[in-house]
C-alpha cells in the first residue's frame, strides 16, 4: 500500500492537552511527516492565536481538527490505537518497544484507521484512557530527565511512522496472525465491554458498587488478544444466548 | 563502550539561531535524550528568559552551553561532524541517510567529541559550514510541507543517538512485564473451552449435531490472548453465573 495512504490514516489524538501552543506544535511535527488527522479531547483552549502561531504552515491541519469529548469519541472506528505513556502500569496492555509498535501501527493502518494517543503535559493519559487502547507504548528518555515535550513527542512518533511506512522491508510485526476477519473497531469492542458489564451485573456477577478491578482485567484481556469483528460478535451472542431464560425455566 | 559516555561526547551546534525559544526547546530535546553539551555559533539572543522558559527543567544546559565566534570554534577537537541540511548541494559532503549516518557518528563516538550541526532557522547552514563537517544528512519530510521546527529537528536527532546508543542493550522498556498472574495451563484453558462448550450448548448458541468453524474460532482468540490463570477463572465464573437459572424464570 502507497506510504502516503498509510500515513493518511494515522489520528493523533491528544487528550485534556493545557497548553494551545504545543497543539500547534503538534500539527507542525505531524504535517512535516505527511500526517494529517488531528484530534483534540477536550483541549483546555482551542483554537487559540498560539497554536496557530506554533502551527506556522500547519494551520490547516489545526483547522481540520476534530474536537471531541471523550477518547471514545476520537477513537471511534479505529481498528487500533496505540497509547503513548512513560509509566508502568500493571494493568492495561503491556509495554512494548517504540519502533515495535509504530511497525504494528502501520500493519493495522493496511486495514483501517489507527491512532496514537497522547495524554496531558502535566498528568499524561488516565488508566481508563490507556485501557481503552490496544497497546502501550513510551519514547525511551534519559531516567533522570523524562520530561519530552508534547509537541517534540508527536514529532517522534510521527517521524517514526513515516520511516516506517517508507521503509523498503514490510515491517516486522511479532504476532503477525493475519486476520481472519477485518479487526473490531474501536465501538465494537467498547460495545463488548458494555454488554458484558451488564450481563455480568444482572448475573450478580459484577457488583458496580464494588467493582475491584474485574472490569481492567477484562480489557487487558481482550486488548491483548485484538479482537476481531467476527469474534466480537460471537462473545456477544453467546453472552446473548447465555442471558435469555432457558427453556427449564420457563414454565409458562 | 557506556551508551551513556558516547552520548556525552555529542555536541549539538546551533549556527546563528534567531529564535532564543527554540534553543531552549533543543536544551531540552536533548537532556531528555541524555545529551548535554550545546554550542551556540553567534546565536541573535542569548541568554533569555524565553530560552529559560522552554528548556523547563534543562536550565542547566542552557548555563552550561558555550557561545562561540564560528563554527570552527565549536568543533574544535572533534573527531567528526554531521551537519542537517534539507537541501541538496552540488559541493560539501554527499548527503547520507539519517540512521547511517547517526550510526557512523556513534562510532566515531568511541574515538572522540563529535558534533550535529543544524543552521539558522531561515537560511539553514552556509556552504562553507556544510563543508566544514564530516558528512550531510536530513530529515525525511513530507515534500509538500518540510518545515522542521529547529527544537523539533534537534529532538529527532538526539533520540535517534540514543537509540543507536543503546541499540546493543537490554531495551529501557522490558518486553517481558511479568504476568499479573502466572500463565494458565494446557489444562486449566482446556477447562475453560469444556466449560464454554457445555454452556453454549446448553443455551442452545452452539449444536454440536452443526459445528461449523465455533470452537476453532474460539481456540484460535484465546490462543492469541495467551491467558492467564486468573483470566481463565473470572471468564469461568462469569459463565457460571450466567448459567445459573434467573430468578424470574424460577417459578418453583
Amino acid at each position: 500500500m502507497n506510504p502516503e495512504v498509510l500515513l493518511s490514516r494515522i489520528r493523533v489524538v491528544l487528550c485534556r492537552p493545557s497548553h494551545p501552543g504545543n497543539i500547534g506544535a503538534a500539527a507542525r511535527a505531524m504535517k512535516t511527516m505527511g500526517l494529517s488527522d488531528l484530534r483534540l479531547v477536550t483541549p483546555k483552549q482551542f483554537p487559540d492565536a498560539e497554536a496557530d502561531a506554533r502551527a506556522t504552515g500547519a494551520v490547516d491541519v489545526l483547522r481540520s481538527a476534530q474536537v471531541v469529548e471523550s477518547l471514545g469519541g476520537a477513537l471511534a472506528g479505529c481498528v487500533h490505537a496505540v497509547a503513548l505513556s512513560a509509566r508502568q502500569r500493571d494493568l492495561g496492555p503491556r509495554p512494548a518497544g517504540l519502533r515495535e509498535s509504530v511497525a504494528a501501527l502501520l500493519e493495522m493502518a493496511r486495514q483501517g484507521e489507527v491512532a496514537l494517543v497522547f495524554g496531558n503535559e502535566s498528568v499524561g493519559l488516565s488508566n481508563d484512557e490507556v485501557m481503552q487502547c490496544q497497546s502501550v507504548t513510551g519514547i525511551p528518555t534519559d531516567s533522570a530527565f523524562s520530561s519530552l515535550n508534547l509537541g517534540a513527542a508527536v514529532q517522534v512518533l510521527s517521524y517514526e511512522c513515516r520511516m516506517a511506512a517508507f521503509a523498503n522491508q514490510p515491517p516486522v510485526v511479532p504476532e503477525a496472525t493475519p486476520f481472519v476477519s477485518p479487526p473490531a473497531t474501536h465501538d465494537e469492542v467498547e460495545g463488548l465491554h458494555a454488554h458484558l458489564e451488564a450481563a455480568m451485573t444482572a448475573s450478580g456477577f459484577f457488583n458496580p458498587a464494588q467493582p475491584g478491578r474485574l472490569l481492567p482485567k477484562l480489557r487487558r484481556l481482550f486488548a491483548r488478544a485484538r479482537l476481531e469483528r467476527d469474534e466480537v460478535n460471537i462473545l456477544r451472542g453467546i453472552l446473548a444466548s447465555l442471558q435469555k431464560p432457558t427453556g427449564h425455566g420457563r414454565r409458562d
